[in-house]
């Protein structure tokens, strides 16, 4: 059972991950959501790197969390924060973890997949409860109680390979496994051309990775 | 605090969920999947007893999981087995309360509900992993690990009020509760107006029950 699917955002991290659940010799199946985001940059960056990658197949499964509203990241009138914020930020976007892999065990299941990585983070992250390995292993527990591959004696392992590194290390392990990070996006408020504010969390974390790294950063900003 | 989902699948049973949510008190909040089943009937169904129960809202969350296929239920190619069956049958969807429930507490945590309704059933049910206590418990602890209101120390309760009760007691207790059972659809393979095949697993579950109850059954069927 060698199929796995890789939770892809288009950014760095998961970019990573399914670099690395490639090198583990995986049939990887790619999985994004269109869930309201405000920018198709994230996407856009996904199905690039789905196509360098060479998966066997990339699914942008369309999600209308946008309807709900409650978050940043999927409803225009509120404001990406551009400072760090004490506590979870208003970019946490409720249940989002819980959603996409609920969505990837049902894939994994019908493919026969019982691998799924996802590319949390504990260290470098922005502080959403859905990045913690404490949520994954609970979901992970859930999801063999709740599906026919996990009470057949066949369960789903759910793999974060980033939640111990930092930015800095995510970055060299790409590096050394061959990813391009300049087709990866992880600004809150990319323009279209997927250039990034250079201002918010997921940018501030991004270029320190690069400085640390001792790699130069390839992203593009939009006032360079 | 007194919000709540219900999810309402437009069956017996979520009708009768919804009526014990209302009877407690709850302002009800119901949702309804758009996932690709083979018929709207059940859709229509939840629309009426949504009216009838005069909910704050009713939102039919689309889901394309037919895109994924895998079982009777959204796959036309598949056929709905008219005898009972061994083990999980063909009708199991993969993931899907698990997919739902994440929907229903992203939707939740946005307007403030920490109650959720589910109207799983241990005693007369299909035999699908994701009706089971114990799956519904592990979920609800994972989402509490992962929310940012499960953190914050305002956790979700997901009420399964069916969980130990036979069809013929759920029946009972929806007329107690004023139920209109010939709103509901229960069949797997109704007709564009709701009427019942009276042969797969969820029809001969039903018809059981309001015979066990003592019930006259208000099903339309295709061969009357």
């Amino acid at each position: 059972m060698n199929n796995a699917i890789i939770l892809l955002s288009g950014g760095l991290d998961s970019a990573t991950v399914l670099a690395i659940a490639d090198s583990l010799g995986h049939a990887c199946f790619a999985l994004s959501f269109r869930y309201g985001q405000r920018h198709f940059a994230e996407l856009d960056a996904a199905k690039r790197i789905a196509t360098t990658a060479a998966v066997v197949e990339h699914r942008i499964f369309p999600l209308e969390l946008s309807a709900f509203g409650g978050s940043a990241l999927i409803d225009s009138s509120i404001e990406i924060p551009l400072q760090p914020v004490e506590g979870i930020p208003v970019t946490y976007v409720p249940a989002r973890n819980t959603i996409f892999l609920s969505v990837a065990v049902g894939w994994a299941e019908v493919i026969g997949a019982r691998d799924i990585y996802i590319g949390v983070n504990a260290i470098d992250y922005s502080g959403y409860p859905d990045c913690r390995v404490e949520f994954i292993k609970a979901f992970e527990r859930a999801v063999n109680l709740g599906t026919r591959a996990g009470v057949e004696g066949n369960p789903f392992h759910i793999h974060t390979p980033l939640i111990k590194l930092t930015k800095a290390k995510i970055i060299t392990k790409g590096i050394e496994l061959g990813v391009d990070f300049s087709q990866t996006v992880s600004c809150y408020a990319a323009d279209e051309q997927g250039r990034a504010c250079g201002k918010c969390d997921a940018c501030r974390l991004r270029a320190r990775g690069f400085i640390e790294a001792g790699v130069e950063d390839p992203t593009r900003y939009q006032h360079a």
